[in-house]
């Protein structure tokens, strides 16, 4: 790594260190003022983020980047307002910062409380979409934080631009402007700073691929909110009513396929496996999803269906494919589940009371649900306002992140001159 | 590391990982009972446990140990009762797991809440207290979690004497005799393995000196809950009332040295330097507190002090020094302490309201308090029952640290059908 990366790496962090002070105790309103003010900057210059995202997707293209790629770095006038209208909604959540709980007297005659507090500065390392640049801003904005944000460096015209708008808009409301920052180099060993410069970066958010956010976890030396993959199974159990587990299991397979909350993995309890199986393969074969059977599904679906191997249950297919497994009870269900799963989400369908507490209590992810489609699982759903992530982590936060997710609680005493005896 | 090592190790981390599983769903009674039949085999063993608590402190000797380490690492009759008290509290520890709260409905008909549910497999990495065993194993079990305890070699036979005991109470309640396990090789490479194995432990908790918490720090590939240096400050601010302040001020560095909650640095407002400082100068005399103050403190107390260089104010002497700096003003005693702190626990002695109220909003502290002394920041004092340490980190839980601390939340959702729209 060359000493110029190095020393800029440093001035970011300890300009964002010092912004992040002078943001921890910010009024709301003053937030929101800011908030509202990049969102004026970003109106202002839409065409020029839209002319510095063509430069982008026209680099894209010369380099012959794949077109999933090339898809999720374009902006259209269209999702830019879907932007600026997620700002919006960021603009109306409830501010996290300051709210006390549990306050109470101890014995002591000291009154203790807990006060929600920012992180202080998020490391954010994503792809290629330029929308996460001010998602990721606006939440750590309203919660607090200063933010370093290192987008992909097939978007870096694109986030430039978008940074500049973000800078004119934090200093027309008066806020420090390295309160949120765009690495503007496409040095690869900004990102390996970023990520161990423990005195002034207190998390770090990856959005992308496993294999970025595998690569990251392994080499960062602060702590990671990170997301893995959603292998998300349903169970319909032997008491299940079929006409909620039919929808549940068809919605959670084919409601969207590349998505982490889609179920990738259907256990069908072995008492109603010869009813149900045929008539949730029908609802399958009309969207053409790929069946991948244990033996018994293999006997009972016949042609339908071809023999799933032991990595099948492993697998986050992403796509109109999907294992099933008859299972003996709602035992080996759980077990399965606990082994193969990457505790993103399960469900079980089923009428009967003690099951569903069982499942709910034993099942080790981090949405566990009764007779409801896997799919809920996300930000928007749980009413988060807005999610910087799913976390398949069990330490700080789990499941969807959103502004309590980048904030810690410190301990608040109020006294009236107590020492301790 | 050996390859043999490497293989043991990774046979206690399958075997922690199994329990686990078994241990997250376990009633509240069944700990409970678990607990009761390890006191017994603990007082039972009683003679046993000293007789080899013997062993380690003559080998300690032999190897000429220093005192301190000697001090903590011996069981005496009397320390022994106290472990057992100590276990005795944890039994009657309201059991955390399983709690749901904010159980509410969503627009889409969904009924949403979260559950704690345990972290799983803890490993704690300690030196010679040989009581810390059983204290992390009890809280451990209480909260559902397997626990891999790594002693200090130096106490390696009291340790599977205690562990000895352990397994016995865990079997005659027909838990899983995994649930605590006692690495008994002192094999400094078991370690090296036990903070990388990110598949079957899921938290690092080291307790010690600072040395080797900073190294299981950076070495670890598994999130660590660490605590590392307590530099605290009083400041007393010129609103200050004095008879809170001369007692508070004396508390804090007086009470006990050696703990992490103890003032390290006393900040002094400049208009009541004058009057103040001679005044806490002669208390601290009568203790024999060695004083180290800025230009103004030194001018005012004259002989009584010497002066402080830059690295008094980062330092944490854990013994009779104070530092000792008269601020311009309370921004300047919260920038001094945001700077130099440790962000453990600060206190502000004041009756003014505002100042109050900015001191606890804008100091970045894990524990920050109006008129009390700072060694009240303890988890007894705060009413967790027990702490398995203090975290100096903002991630997951900050401050004193109790079966809270080990647990996490899964969202868990009741439905009657739902399907995503």
């Amino acid at each position: 790594m060359s000493d110029s990366i190095q020393a800029y790496m440093t001035q970011v962090g300890q300009q964002a260190r010092q912004a992040s002070r002078q943001l921890a105790s910010l009024p709301t309103d003053v937030k929101n003022n800011a908030l509202s003010a990049i969102y004026t900057a970003l109106e202002y210059n839409q065409q020029k983020i839209l002319a510095a995202n063509k430069i982008d997707v026209d680099n894209g293209h010369r380099k012959q980047l794949d077109s999933a790629l090339l898809d999720r770095l374009e902006l259209t006038p269209d999702r830019f307002k879907g932007m600026l209208t997620g700002l919006k909604d960021v603009i109306g959540l409830t501010d996290p910062i300051g709210v006390i709980t549990d306050m109470a007297y101890r014995p002591s005659g000291i009154q203790l409380g807990k006060m929600r507090v920012p992180l202080g500065v998020i490391g954010m390392i994503y792809e290629s979409r330029p929308n996460v640049t001010l998602e990721a801003a606006s939440l750590a904005l309203k919660s607090g934080n200063a933010i370093i944000l290192r987008g992909g460096s097939e978007a870096l015209e694109s986030n430039k631009a978008i940074a500049e708008a973000i800078a004119h808009g934090l200093k027309s409301a008066g806020l420090p402007e390295h309160a949120i920052q765009v690495i503007d180099t496409p040095d690869r060993a900004a990102v390996g700073h970023l990520i161990t410069m423990s005195d002034y970066v207190d998390v770090i958010v990856p959005r992308g691929g496993k294999g970025l956010i595998a690569r990251i976890t392994e080499e960062a030396r602060i702590p990671v909110i990170k997301h893995l993959d959603g292998n998300c199974h349903v169970f319909v159990e032997r008491e299940a009513d079929l006409h909620k587990a039919l929808p549940i299991a068809l919605n959670a397979k084919t409601h969207r396929y590349g998505v982490c909350n889609a179920m990738e993995s259907l256990l069908v309890d072995a008492p109603i496996a010869e009813e149900f199986l045929p008539r949730i393969a029908e609802l399958y074969a009309e969207k053409n999803v790929e069946l991948r059977g244990c033996e018994i599904t293999q006997k009972i679906l016949d042609d339908k269906v071809v023999a799933a191997t032991e990595e099948d249950w492993y697998t986050e297919y992403l796509g109109p494919i999907l294992a099933i497994k008859v299972v003996e009870n709602l035992d080996e269900a759980i077990e399965h589940i606990n082994t193969y799963s990457s505790h993103h989400t399960e469900s079980i369908v089923t009428e009967n009371y003690t099951k569903a507490r069982k499942f709910i209590a034993e099942v080790d992810s981090s949405s566990v649900m009764v007779n409801a489609s896997t799919r809920f699982a996300d930000g928007f759903e749980y009413g988060l306002g807005a999610e910087i992530g799913i976390s398949t982590d069990k330490i700080h936060t789990r499941g969807p992140v959103g502004l309590e997710g980048l904030t810690s609680q410190k301990w608040i005493v109020f006294g009236d001159g107590q020492i301790r005896q």
